[in-house]
């Protein structure tokens, strides 16, 4: 048993793969790629660079290349997608879910769209356009269109003859709609209900009635947090007039709430979580540059600061060798907030409320940190330099920068946010730039009133 | 509907809550409470400050507090716990699923876990103790004991009269265990398949054999892992044996995905997933402390490099102004490669095989920004200080300090992990020690070589 599980571990599996693919084993690939879920595949071969991307991709089982699609991150799609023909391509999309292959369609060529379109039926048709209106990002972009629904009225005995008749019930159904004859959202009938409760009970009498349905513009993140706060598996989906157009179920749920932790985990490093690890380096190097090219202006203006007191340093050249530490220090203490309110408000734990005592705690932990460090700081300089004046002036600068630093911390993100700009992204850029000037101005700026 | 959905916004809730808390309203305290699903409450108490939360903690309906204290976090729970006595710990604790009774145990006071384990009935007993044993992170720790099983040689119509005389299904059943008589794990028995199945037939001829089970002893990153690339909404448990031990279910498997995304994110900031944004001043103040200690002892190495080129800087008072950019491009540039690389191991991305291809594809990123940006920074510091020589020297020091943090970003973390260290934890600041103490030397060792 332990064996069987072993071999699910996805670094082995990444690693034999290599070894395929290096020796150029086109069958190993393919059996390898036999026993591998979708997702899993989409793993592999985001971790492979483009030409063995392309290799490996060859080899995938053909039934799986549309789950595969909907798995990969959008510019590893990209490149996959320009491998295939049109009739690969259609021909992958054929048992997609409506949510996965509405989210693919962006990305065809436009004659493939137009074809896939004509060889729909009426119904899949009508599905998928219910749900192409709604952002990806929303519950309506979300969601699935395979909702079996009941009537309230009828017996369960009615209810459990129409699913033994219908023979196939959607992956991770947990419960029945129940609608109105206008289509309008009721309550829920979870299928446990069905096999516990007699046969002569009617809809009515077993249904929840209390479960509030997600509203199709309902942002991704909201839905998460519902899903997580009320341990669901799956979710209802109203439009703005109350009437049933779909479900949501967990697994999407979930890559949401991976998404959305590795776009903050990545936008502290001004990356986008759909960032390629083996992306061509022109395009990797673009996207990096402008950042680079931001952090360069927050330097510049350091740099500029720095310069104001070049007479200063040019007598005292320990000036310029301690300099760093009291800008190092204020930008570390100052993540350490930024970061703490940054994971506080994706949780949607702070609010104009609580944002002032946070304030104080941080300024005052800030306060208390600056103590201990600036009297090590001090004497360390003191000591190094052999100046009284000069660790007195150090501990000071200290002193400000950290306690600079938990107010920029704390009130950066909650500005950031307002402004409707993303605190993961911009946050860390800024919080450095006031922290290496403060820090720069106060050392500086002391020891030209105080040292020269 | 949509004003339904709005209020469950949670940090509109959040926002009324402290209304009724600054105003002492107990009653819109209770009945907001009674509105709130566990981990909204668990949310909402760690947004608040101790002396508010412990106000709110006394409105929150006792029949939902033992849920909460298995929600909120660790250190918030120890202080929740501090006010029950005995007596309400012990009714809190009544409902609770076998995991997160377990998960609550350590923190109990002794006389309080003596008199739960006398109190409970012989069945809970023995379901506590199969759960006990496994860490808290494993397939073990995770699970519950709430399966129901059956045997694959009896009917579908056997099946559903015991589930109609058992009249209660466990929260999130979507299959039905097999067994064999010695509790040997078979197969899965979706209850969807109870419905659309003809109840004459035998459970082994519908049931489905070929779903691996997980073992008690997989960590809970790999289960996460597993659920996430299957699509699963819950797993079995089996023991060394393959004996059915329990089953783990999505909603725990998504907390472990949240406090693993947590864990890197906070990481990064050398804070814990589990850190309290309330928690006591001098808590916050020393564990950060810790933090700040080992960021200084990385600022002093770098003064040290500094202060060995003093005499060159006394010279040359230009080169204090412009050291901090070669640093900081060189600490930036190497904390997107690093981010990369630890998203990508999280991933089970990275290995032996694509290693070398990754580090190569950084250091021609790596290169090519620096070609870049080494030309923008030599023309601006070339004016700046009107000194070609002066924009060729940091021009190279760029060059040398992006390859560098290329090599460093990718490399570090990779042998982190290998000595078993937390690369998002401890990453950062290895790589800035490198980029600091790197473009510190390359740019005032080859001024002092060239320029004074």
């Amino acid at each position: 048993m332990t064996e069987a599980i072993e071999k699910e571990k996805t670094p082995d599996r990444l690693q034999s793969f290599h070894g395929f693919l290096s020796t150029g084993d086109t069958e190993g690939m393919r059996e390898a790629l036999a026993d591998m879920h979708p997702a899993e595949i989409a793993v592999l071969l985001e971790s492979l660079p483009t030409d063995q991307r392309l290799q490996a991709w060859k080899e995938v089982p053909s039934e799986q290349t549309g789950e595969v699609l909907a798995q990969v991150h959008d510019k590893v799609r990209l490149t996959l997608i320009g491998t295939m023909d049109s009739d690969e391509l259609i021909a992958a999309t054929e048992n997609l879910d409506t949510d996965d292959l509405a989210d693919l369609l962006p990305d065809m060529p436009d004659e493939v769209i137009q074809q896939l379109l004509n060889t729909m039926d009426e119904q899949n048709r009508e599905r998928l356009e219910t749900v192409l209106p709604y952002p990806e990002d929303s519950a309506g972009g979300l969601m699935n269109v395979d909702t079996i629904t009941v009537r309230a009225d009828i017996t369960l005995d009615v209810v459990l003859r129409y699913l033994r008749r219908r023979g196939e019930i959607p992956e991770t159904t947990d419960n029945l709609v129940v609608v109105n004859r206008t289509g309008h959202y009721l309550g829920l009938l979870p299928i446990t209900e069905l096999l516990t409760n007699k046969p002569d009970q009617s809809v009515a009498e077993v249904m929840q009635r209390g479960v509030e349905p997600i509203s199709a513009d309902t942002e991704a993140h909201e839905v998460a947090r519902i899903f997580e706060h009320r341990d669901l598996v799956t979710a209802p989906v109203v439009d703005a007039d109350g009437r049933l157009v779909g479900r949501i179920t967990i697994d999407d749920v979930v890559d949401v709430i991976r998404e959305r932790a590795d776009h903050s985990f990545m936008g502290m490093a001004g990356l986008t979580e759909e960032e390629d690890i083996f992306a061509p380096v022109i395009t990797s190097s673009r996207r990096r540059a402008v950042w680079l090219g931001v952090n360069l202006m927050t330097a510049f203006l350091a740099a500029w600061v720095i310069g104001l007191f070049g007479a200063t340093i040019e007598q005292l050249v320990a000036l310029a060798v301690l300099m760093p530490i009291v800008a190092s220090m204020g930008g570390i203490a100052g993540s350490q907030t930024l970061t703490l309110v940054i994971r506080a408000q994706a949780l949607g734990q702070i609010g104009a409320s609580n944002a002032r005592q946070l304030l104080l705690k941080e300024l005052t932990v800030g306060f208390l940190n600056g103590l201990v460090w600036a009297t090590v700081i001090a004497v360390v300089a003191g000591l190094w330099f052999d100046s009284v004046w000069l660790g007195a002036i150090i501990a000071i600068a200290i002193m400000i920068n950290l306690v600079v630093a938990a107010l920029s911390g704390t009130v950066i993100p909650l500005v950031l946010k307002k402004l409707g700009a993303d605190p993961a992204l911009a946050g860390g850029v800024v919080l450095t730039t006031v922290t290496d000037v403060v820090g720069f101005f106060a050392f500086l700026g002391l020891a030209t009133l105080f040292l020269v």
